[in-house]
């Protein structure tokens, strides 16, 4: 279906990135902002712009972006693209595809001679997974003033680093962090290619799918309060025991997603001392929590709180997201009638929206719906239909 | 009841140690084996000997001995001690407490001119806690054989360093670790005094009592393993949540040791990948479970197992063990009719006892019963009741 050329390219990208960040055991990735292997990723990223003469230029939030012509002077232009960072053990699909994919699309538009009345550019956003200090998409929040600046350089890492601190020792200025109207004002339109992160394509039998809704979402930390003490010594009667609270608050979380048909997670926890043989002193739990509208995530939230006995604490929320519906049924048609799919997941595309900026998603069939795993995949074939879909989708905004 | 001079040495020891391996944020203490706080705490015991006058012996698995006298000419001798480790953000009195009341009841007949037929020792065991390396009085069970030396050296820490290179690195030789026969021959009665880990002491109104049974304990790992997956995409249906079957272990621990008037505990966990929006690929628990006997600890352990669907993997077992009977009651009778407590917590006097070495303890009473947590604590004056009992029974035993 693509040139041969352009198929090559793809695959010498993809080849160029798979070893970047990723774990030997677990065979999943570790690319945490503003870590080593993140920045061979912009790297990389910045080596494919200059070798497209593509013009690079680093935002005051740390987010890339490549140039073809100048929307300062043309116009805001039409921006492809998703973030290179991963959640740990990360599969290699989740951003990198969407990057990957926004390259391979301009080089088949090149190959085909397709000129363009509007400036486009490829985009890669910092730090979307919110891996290491905790606030998914900060780079476009940071970007469209969700997110503060004072908050964003004093978060911390599990390490004690603040992000400030990350970014500066990666030659990144953190004075301006913060609201960027400038950069905002060159994009008219997003489109975020990425992989689908369940298994509605599949049952569909499709290999490219529009987003719909994006479920609000958000993230809330339990702090269960005990007292440290000898577990061969103290009497059961005696203990003030934490993890019999964490236990109820994980049976809490999935009795009530089931109940109000919403999605609710605990993956992530941490256990002060931590010994074998003592009775923890705080056990901190952080629960995930997303449905179809704000009212069904915070009644889930609340009766989680309520049958463990902490008070929930709120360190993200995300509203729901309507991606542009007439730019959605207006790629769906251009796709051939591609299906639309609504997600419980964040992206960037949604922070862009939800600030004013005309965006859209296109998802790639994944063949066993697993994501932010070593085991997350989609076929080569279904990546190549997803770049054919972006290219088709660019060359009808770019004109 | 001290004289002055005892009274301000042993102060003085004290005031020493309470900075080394102090965190400040919790003020508990991190005192883990061959790192720099326990190289710290060993430095210090050499300097204590030196200044008495006393032989340092550092046997092949790394224990310390303070010698007064000389056990290979004059037959064994008198030992008494404990330990300089700490469990994570343990108290200041579990472990030192022994090896300075050790150091002081010295002192005290030395002062009082008491003059010994046998040798007498003070002694630091390694690694009692087994904080670091997950086994627990590591340098007594490599000492008397029970912990085989391959499997030592191969143990890793949480950051993959073995044993053996954190003993190598701390100029320990480490190719002839394990049973020591000239060493345990040294040994003619051991006796530890150590902080009472229970409200025993004070629900009988005295400063110091004497050790009973220790109970059969043991520490055993639960994998659970999962699906890693995103938690904003997959469908509750989907999922193989690993955190579900962690809920019922800690719920069916609880239940279990309540049935069996035992004693449950699961106070250290591991996650993978450990991300806020990840369901888990596995989560990991450690199970400690003790009991007055043996049948009584593999019921609870088989109870946790079943209903949590993990297979519990044993990783240490201590059996019960009776401290020497004759020698107990003789302190006993000797400390003006000193109560005898049982206890739910495994000592280097313990793995002695076993090994057919006379042995007994001395507990020191603790106001909040509190123990393996920053809030432990002793009162100054029974702490010096503690350095009497044991000049005590250094004198008896020692003619």
């Amino acid at each position: 279906m693509l040139p041969p050329m352009t198929t090559s390219t793809f695959d010498a990208m993809w080849q160029a990135l798979l070893p970047v960040g990723r774990d030997v055991t677990s065979g999943g990735y570790r690319r945490f902002a503003w870590t080593e292997p993140d920045l061979t990723a912009r790297e990389w990223f910045a080596g494919e712009a200059e070798a497209r003469g593509l013009t690079l230029v680093v935002d005051r939030n740390g987010n890339q972006w490549a140039w073809s012509g100048d929307p300062d002077r043309d116009g805001p232009g039409v921006v492809v693209g998703s973030h290179l960072d991963s959640v740990p053990d990360g599969g290699a699909f989740d951003g990198p595809l969407g990057v990957v994919s926004a390259f391979a699309a301009l080089d088949l538009l090149r190959e085909r001679g397709v000129a363009f009345d509007r400036p486009l550019a490829v985009a890669n956003f910092t730090d979307e997974e919110g891996a290491r200090f905790g606030v998914a998409c900060a780079g476009s929040r940071l970007l469209t003033g969700v997110l503060d600046p004072d908050r964003a350089r004093g978060l911390r890492d599990g390490d004690g680093n603040t992000m400030a601190g990350a970014m500066r020792a990666a030659g990144q200025d953190v004075t301006h962090l913060g609201a960027d109207r400038e950069t905002l004002g060159r994009i008219g339109t997003f489109v975020e290619l990425h992989v689908e992160q369940g298994p509605g394509l599949v049952d569909l039998g499709r290999p490219v799918g529009v987003a719909g809704r994006i479920w609000p979402h958000g993230r809330w930390r339990l702090d269960f309060h005990g007292e440290a003490n000898h577990a061969g010594t103290t009497r059961l009667s005696d203990r003030k025991d934490p993890m019999l609270a964490l236990a109820r608050a994980v049976l809490a979380a999935r009795s009530q997603a089931e109940q109000y048909d919403a999605l609710a997670t605990i993956g992530r926890l941490r256990v002060e001392p931590g010994g074998t043989n003592a009775v923890p002193s705080l056990v901190q739990a952080w629960l995930d929590a997303r449905g179809p509208d704000e009212a069904v995530v915070r009644a889930v939230v609340d009766g989680v709180g309520r049958e463990s006995g902490a008070t929930p604490v709120e360190e993200s929320w995300t509203p729901a997201v309507d991606l542009d519906g007439g730019l959605r049924e207006r790629l769906a048609t251009l796709l051939d009638g591609a299906p639309v799919l609504p997600t419980g997941a964040g992206h960037d595309a949604g922070i862009l929206a939800a600030a004013g900026i005309p965006a859209a998603m296109l998802f790639v069939r994944n063949p066993t719906g697993v994501s932010h795993s070593p085991a997350e995949h989609a076929e080569r074939d279904d990546c190549l239909a997803g770049v054919a879909a972006l290219a088709t989708v660019l060359e009808e905004l770019g004109r």
